[in-house]
């Protein structure tokens, strides 16, 4: 019988209060130590940050410092829940942070909803930051925040739920396509799902090379004939140029998933078939990537003819799981100083991810996220980058 | 000699980075372990707060989360010196918060320095707390800021310059008046300095029981002749009715502190001279606590007759440090889940700080910090208030 987390979740967090502890690296317990943490000797390094700017790296702790930012618009698969509601997750991904990569990190759930306000809120506390990881915030907004924050601030700014996911999908996309021996040239992509994430994720792999990505939403193929589509589906529309059908129907799932080598999955639970598996090229990639049910459940699509499967789940092989990324990405951004987060250290981060696997086989194209090292050899490629 | 706690500070600040550590709580070394801390256990609590949104004090930290939030803009006593070389300070803070009363804080330094930019990013981060600390943001600002905060949230919102400073004041002033036998109904007191955290004494005080409190600023005493005077300086000239000298001029510390039983200067150093102290009334009271060189020196003022002498400084007996007042605030707000601090609140606080003191004299009429059990015995006078 499966584990029945959600209860042990309750009980683990009512008892925990906060995952996150907040401690003091320094004691107070005489007039001296106090007088160096606090007045009079504070005012020294003060002094020094204002006469040296770049000194709050030596004299502060946001070198180290991530915030874990959203406005709970779109927290994991449950929706708009709002900020506090959204907090649990917030707090569990500085847990990660700090298990994996020994990176410091705090909770912000913003009471804005738009990007004018997400903007305006994030700028103004990034002076007591080193980096900040937008999360769990809705598309099209989450488009906009994030660039407006890339341009502005001189500090790295990710929104994870598209760059993490398109990190490591990429690592295990570069395993599968290594492993049925598959150039990415010559490699055709179906996504179902046009979401924030599913957009990164075509963008990154597109950057790897794989030059024919059909992505569908909600009403089917992302064509050019379409008006109903935001800017972000257009141009990925452009790509491909694909068409309309000559009915002016839009094509739907089956119709397009013919002969397809790579599927990708980031929409909703049991949207796709075995006879849509069954229709894909020989030795097919799958990545049925929906929480916390897939596209198509892994042993359906095996019997349909899958070679190589992989989920968002930890209870099947091959979790495309972003904490195989974001820790090692911000230990690299941080240690390196790096003011902005560009496509070669998201290219650099999945291929460390990639090739952190020892022997890749079927059942294992990603690494554990508890293999030793992992961060660190992620963040080494992100400071080569 | 006297340590030298600049040199002291530097070299301990570079070795920390920071002296906060985002430690946490939960081990995260198998899938079972992440199960629960993050996805998909976590969505179990989130969604118990989006149905019932005060759990979400159970399932995460905030209910003992307090930011302490400045914008730069007035720094101990080192004035306007931007936000990230005053991360120090607040990081200071933070490790008081915690080792004083196990509060957890965070530093928060803004990039926005009006008030509407301070109020809409403390409003946009504030789901995140569970109480605000408003720290070094300068007058008048500082008055809108927090007032608009206190009457928008429904997590408390101090600024600690102002009232930190006050309550720790009334608590000193309370064992001076009784060691010199004085009521304050009949206590003179005259105050030399106009701003944020002097407008919070004279408020204080008065709330106490004082009614004649002359203030002055660094043009001479706030009378109801002046017209250069913001909305603040004016409710206290109001006060005592006081005007302008016959011939027109704005009547001087030498001429105001004649006969005062109580001295307050929260101004400049060496401001205040022995024949003016040695105007004042039999057995006067004399708080110079400009930091850090006083507005008169402790040996200065004894030598011209004050009978009772407390400064901010901690090499001199009876520092009026906010210290001794903030962690147990907030400990008492956070835990009595109280939504706005009100006057009772610092009064409350104000007088535990005072009968902390096992034998008041002229030399401890304030409590060592580190004294055993303050913060709670100010967090349940707080509670009870």
């Amino acid at each position: 019988m499966p584990k029945d987390y959600d209860q042990l979740a309750m009980k683990a967090h009512a008892e925990w209060r906060g995952k996150v502890d907040y401690v003091s690296k320094v004691k107070v317990t005489n007039h001296d130590e106090l007088s160096v943490v606090y007045t009079p000797g504070v005012a020294a390094p003060c002094l020094e940050i204002e006469k040296h700017p770049e000194t709050v790296r030596t004299y502060t702790g946001i070198g180290n410092l991530v915030a874990v930012i959203t406005d709970g618009s779109a927290v994991l698969g449950l929706g708009d829940i709002g900020p506090q509601a959204a907090l649990p997750v917030m707090e569990g991904k500085c847990v990660l942070f700090k298990s994996f990569a020994g990176v410091d990190a705090i909770p912000i759930a913003l009471d804005v909803h738009d990007v004018d306000g997400i903007v305006s809120a994030v700028k103004a506390i990034a002076p007591s930051l080193g980096g900040i990881n937008l999360e769990d915030i809705k598309a099209p907004i989450c488009f906009e925040v994030e660039e407006q924050l890339h341009d502005a601030l001189d500090i790295p700014v990710m929104h994870d739920d598209q760059h993490g996911t398109a990190v490591v999908a990429l690592a295990g996309v570069t395993n599968a396509l290594n492993l049925t021996n598959r150039e990415p040239r010559n490699t055709r992509v179906v996504m179902l799902g046009a979401g924030a994430s599913s957009i990164a994720v075509a963008k990154l792999l597109r950057m790897y090379g794989i030059e024919e990505i059909a992505m569908l939403d909600s009403k089917g193929l992302l064509t050019t004939d379409r008006d109903d589509m935001n800017k972000y589906k257009q141009e990925i529309a452009n790509w491909g140029e694909f068409g309309n059908n000559s009915d002016g129907s839009i094509p739907q799932l089956p119709q397009v998933i013919k002969g397809a080598d790579l599927f990708i999955g980031l929409s909703g639970p049991g949207l796709v078939t075995q006879e849509d598996i069954a229709q894909m090229n020989d030795d097919a990639i799958v990545f049925p990537m929906a929480n916390p049910t897939p596209e198509v459940m892994p042993e359906l699509a095996k019997a349909a003819g899958a070679a190589i499967i992989a989920t968002g789940r930890s209870d099947f092989p091959n979790q495309i799981n972003n904490a195989l990324g974001f820790p090692g990405i911000f230990r690299g951004l941080l240690d390196a100083r790096i003011e902005k987060v560009e496509n070669p250290h998201k290219m650099a981060a999945a291929a460390a991810i990639a090739t952190a696997v020892d022997d890749p086989s079927p059942d294992e194209i990603v690494p554990s996220i508890f293999k030793e090292g992992l961060a660190t050899k992620v963040a080494e490629a992100v400071m080569s980058a």
